[in-house]
């Protein structure tokens, strides 16, 4: 994350942010699919992303219409705000595309055929055996004032404005295609053009305990951050995150600063800490069946696949993930887990005795080294006033050891879902920590 | 959908919209979180979504830090673009929230204690056993000219400023705070005082095709559309959403134009159509397995238990939904599918045969009326020459058909998972249609 430090600014003092002396972003998101809510604006948040890893700020992030007049006016008010303008959408084939008109009427010139635009787009079909239509062709007429970024996924092209020190980039709205032109052309030039200031970020990853109560523990470690340092609470389904931000000139006495108050507040908060940064806890655990060259299976019932899933989410798992059953049916605890009939009937399917029993037949069953276990009930309906819905059995196991758990999530599915996910792999940390008291963060 | 349909407006004659004549809203969303990518706004996304719903337009979506000046500039210049302005985030019990600071400024007023308030958050802690401390009473300090909206799952309450007709309303930034928020005590009062304008929404789902292809196949029926309706094309993993937004006062008259029309576009592109506005691929196949009363079960590779994740999405999908086997080991695949070791030897894990040994054995071993069956390479390592990464073989069988399928997806891993998912519902659905004609959309 700190790759970006420079050592030539290590003798300039920290100082604190002002705004003026940061290279500044704004993002605009263009697209009717975003302000009916159709779609999520994820485009906006991965690029904030990327560029604040960049030591570049993002201001604001404004959606708006594909009217050409709305998308002027934004870009105007949008470069008087920042330094670099980041449009994204409204650049695609289609009649509602009308980005490249609005850049051409504020930027005074006009759509030309580009030959190797044209180009691009006949081998990007010619891969498909596809062949090119007018609508495609359309795509290679492009602002005569801009520079032109290739489009590998697609066949709208980047559009590169500079004008009067400010830099104006229209990019596709397709997440993927988007990110390639960010990740290989955008991303590398802002880079190298950005000597100015340092914004710095760590953030502390909790499980297991509230906003306010974490706010409560950490009051005095909070008031006696440095000026030039602040934090943010972060919660979400069943995690608080904690991000310290640092702003100065001096990368390297600033990652030191950040440096201290970590291990400061590791003092205070130990045992709810379970990762920095982008750490996830399905990558973390990961890692640790790698270094032990051990394995991990799980039985599912209420999360449904989704505890798969996200194991499953992190490239290279196959070395240690074998499987998971997903036992919905109770019929499947018995065949497939091996849970025997009566302890189903005798303290019913989300139990304590049900859950040891999924996860020892998931060890004895696929053969792991490790079994996650989950029964619950997710919602809304299935529960009772003695198991009211949210209730949940978590097991984690080893060969040798087995910890369980009940928890009471709330009345949503869709977030019980998450919350016993991310307590089953929470609780397989636990049981790594409980089993190397060496490994402990 | 059409639920906010008024008879009374039947008569007045369809209009183009006209920004003037429509109640409006403006989102700003308020958190650092946001401007650095760490969170992405999905509560844009739904409060949007919602709004237009209720015939409500969302002009432009805002997100900015949590600065008091710039909040309050930003509330400003929302009053003067739209007729109601929502505010998410910033209210929250640390230091960093400052919302209603700037709230108070702007509308000059001062923050008092709210003793109905005080009561509620008591009462929240009390249900969970925990005693309140200092920083969640002070949530109870609440700007003397608001109006108050309870928060039964936080401790932020709602703020709602009515100041010279246009409606200002803060709500905490935690998504299900806020969405219990606007479903119980927002919306019901904005539709009420909604009797202006109508915009309605149809969207249609695709699935095998191409945006560019779609578009060339219904330019004619698109560019016949009266002048009060307008078409977008929402593409996404695999699928192409067509948006037809109708807008006027007479709403009979434009659900009966949208309905003509939708009828005229299945004439020409029936086969890609399977679903329609929210429909899901898996809701849809729930709604079919529950009336034909049969049972779904999968055996899934390379999604790795995000296509049962999808599945059991859907709440009371216990009822047709078994399980779901991970054999993302091979030796799962032998073990619990049942598949011939000598078939993987000989075709590969990757291959029509073994694609179809999965779906047989799901259906054996799990006893299911239905069977999905996924295997494929994710990516980003595994693939070869002859199977690059994005190969991947999808079968949906039921008891006495198979169908099987090879696809060819990209190098993406993430969206390879999500490919293949929509593939295998989407095959589920054509099984569905083979096997009884007369259920075709």
């Amino acid at each position: 994350m700190f790759e970006y430090f420079c050592a030539e600014h290590a003798k300039i003092p920290i100082i604190i942010n002002s705004d003026k002396k940061i290279m500044d972003a704004y993002i605009i998101s263009i697209g009717e699919e975003l302000l009916i809510g159709q779609t999520v604006n994820t485009n906006a948040s991965w690029l904030a992303s990327q560029l604040n890893l960049a030591g570049i700020a993002v201001n604001e992030i404004l959606v708006i219409p594909d009217k050409e007049e709305t998308i002027a006016e934004a870009i105007k008010n949008a470069g008087n705000k920042a330094d670099i303008v980041l449009i994204t959408g409204g650049l695609g084939p289609t009649k509602d595309d009308v980005t490249k008109n609005a850049l051409c009427a504020i930027f005074e010139t006009k759509l030309v055929l580009n030959q190797n635009v044209l180009e691009d787009i006949k081998t990007f079909f010619g891969r498909k055996n596809l062949k090119i239509n007018e609508l495609n062709e359309q795509q290679a007429m492009v602002p005569e004032a801009a520079e032109i970024l290739p489009n590998p996924f697609g066949t709208a092209p980047g559009l590169w404005f500079n004008q009067k020190e400010k830099q104006y980039i229209a990019m596709p709205g397709v997440p993927y295609e988007m990110k390639e032109m960010v990740l290989n052309h955008v991303l590398p030039r802002l880079k190298d053009s950005n000597t100015r200031f340092h914004i710095l970020h760590k953030t502390i990853l909790t499980h297991g305990i509230g906003e306010s109560f974490l706010a409560q523990k950490i009051t005095n470690w909070e008031h006696s951050l440095p000026d030039f340092m602040n934090l943010a609470y972060l919660p979400s389904t069943g995690i608080v995150k904690l991000r310290l931000t640092a702003k100065g000139y001096n990368a390297e006495q600033l990652q030191s600063s950040i440096n201290d108050a970590v291990e400061e507040l590791k003092q205070i908060i130990q045992e709810y800490i379970w990762g920095y940064d982008d750490d996830t806890l399905e990558n973390l655990a990961g890692k640790q069946l790698l270094e032990r060259k051990q394995t991990l299976a799980a039985a599912e019932s209420c999360t449904g696949g989704y505890l798969a899933h996200r194991i499953t989410g992190v490239p290279g798992c196959s070395a240690y993930f074998l499987g998971s059953i997903i036992a919905y049916d109770n019929a499947m605890k018995e065949k497939q887990l091996g849970v025997d009939k009566q302890l189903i009937e005798k303290y019913g399917a989300v139990s304590e005795e049900v859950v040891a029993a999924m996860v020892r037949g998931t060890i004895e069953s696929i053969g792991s080294d490790y079994a996650l276990g989950v029964t619950g009930i997710a919602g809304p309906s299935g529960g009772t006033s003695e198991k009211p819905v949210g209730t949940t059995w978590i097991a984690a196991a080893s060969r040798s050891r087995i910890i369980s758990r009940q928890y009471s999530f709330g009345d949503n599915r869709e977030r019980n879902i998450v919350r016993a996910t991310n307590a089953a792999l929470a609780l397989l940390h636990e049981l790594f920590r409980e089993e190397s008291p060496k490994n402990k963060v």
